[in-house]
């Protein structure tokens, strides 16, 4: 999928380019961020969306926006568009003071970026090729799960390689621990047994990863979220990544491991289908 | 120290009060940051400051600013000022696409911006209060040391505490180390040896914390560089912490104990103030 500029963005509900030098956003990376597909002018799984972002405020104690004007808000960008994709960000405000702490005061900074979304342009069934990330990530209860804009161990492991053909790579925790791509969770697949990795220490719940969770449930499969480890990458029959943007994606190859498995997969890709999640 | 709104900001060069809002800064705290004391119109340790921003850029593989030009630019926002505050963010810029993933096109963004330093209302000599964090540092060797802007941790440790008697927390890595301050390096003194947290896995490595390495060094104290716990902060007779802003601060009291060492501390704070650094 390329990535393309923005075409449209709204600070605090109208158009603006810009935000305040001042923004806790910008200075410290206080805030939290949503990814949203849009399909025929609606926003795909938005009361998921919406819910993850008030759990992210509960957890920073960022006064969580109105949900419903929100989507209101949200429903008027994706208003008129075939496909497009949004991007919230939801920050402390700006800072009134210098420094760390914050007080009652803050009024928080809502921003969102509407991007054109091409289509894929491989056969999605073919696969994708993965790599596995030199760097670790971080363990910490305190940040892990929500989805905060500090963002520079995703970044940098993008870094790690240029090749176009590698579609994402795997990363492991510090203790050792399979956690998710850069931008995408993981699913394994061994006979009936779908896992994917706890997200106690590090990683983002997606909501993508939610909704493939439940289906699978759903579809009768037997469905572990549990500690993984690279062993369990090495048994896996079957593996894929999920985001709220490409739904459920087959991995073909991961580093020089070819993957043939692919029914577990299909089987929750017409599930989500059915169900308009994907 | 009253924290207080910026009354000076440029961005790239120029008098302007926001960013773009497609600041890798923002979306990801995809940068770095500086925080500088002046004095007379000078800022104070600025060949440090530049230095360690061009290690920062170096890990980061951010194009680093012209040495140079940046100290003229500093220089002519801290002319005419008796005392202030320059801190500078510089990030990889605005976003060219969506994602983690950057070109080679990426322009990054300077902003400076400039805070009144209002002198310390306590007598230095008294000691201050200081509390442990309960949360506890991430440990990560791929952003340790450098003063990137992933800071959720310091804004969620510094929002553990009101009381506005309590000048700071220490905080611990997951693994049970000591690494510093919210906003300040730590060290330790037991007898003639004085102790400071290794900032390999996690943590800032501050300029005065620098300084005053050396300056122990020189003044035939032993110098320990490395894993401290919580059995060496029991068995402290002696505690400072430093910063760029408020040089050396005699810790007087550390949740229930009261710490009456403070010779050390007022040998280095000599030598700094001999050495024009604080």
């Amino acid at each position: 999928m390329p990535s393309q500029a923005a075409n449209l963005i709204w600070v605090n509900g109208a158009p603006a380019d810009a935000v305040s030098a001042l923004e806790r956003g910008l200075h410290y990376g206080d805030g939290l961020f949503e990814t949203m597909a849009c399909t025929g002018g609606e926003v795909r799984l938005l009361a998921r969306h919406l819910a993850r972002l008030a759990r992210g405020c509960g957890r920073l104690a960022i006064a969580a926006p109105d949900p419903q004007a929100l989507a209101r808000e949200l429903s008027v960008l994706a208003a008129g568009q075939g496909r497009c994709i949004l991007k919230l960000i939801l920050t402390r405000g700006p800072a009134l003071a210098r420094g760390y702490g914050y007080g009652a005061g803050q009024v928080p900074t809502r921003v969102v970026l509407r991007y054109p979304w091409e289509g894929p342009a491989a056969d999605p069934a073919a696969g994708v090729r993965v790599r596995i990330a030199r760097l670790r990530l971080a363990e910490n209860p305190a940040t892990a799960g929500i989805k905060h804009l500090n963002r520079l161990e995703q970044v940098l492991a993008r870094a790690e390689w240029d090749d176009p053909q590698i579609a994402e790579a795997l990363l492991f925790s510090r203790g050792g621990a399979l956690i998710s791509g850069t931008m995408s969770n993981v699913f394994l697949v061994r006979g009936m047994t779908v896992q994917t990795p706890r997200l106690d220490l590090c990683g983002v719940e997606g909501i993508m990863r939610e909704v493939v969770m439940e289906v699978a449930r759903d579809c009768g499969l037997a469905l572990e979220e549990r500690v993984l480890v690279q062993g369990d990458v090495d048994a896996a029959e079957e593996m894929f990544l999920t985001n709220s943007l490409t739904g459920i994606r087959r991995v073909g190859v991961i580093e020089a491991r070819t993957l043939t498995g692919a029914a577990v997969g299909r089987r929750l890709q017409a599930a989500l289908a059915r169900a308009g999640a994907a």
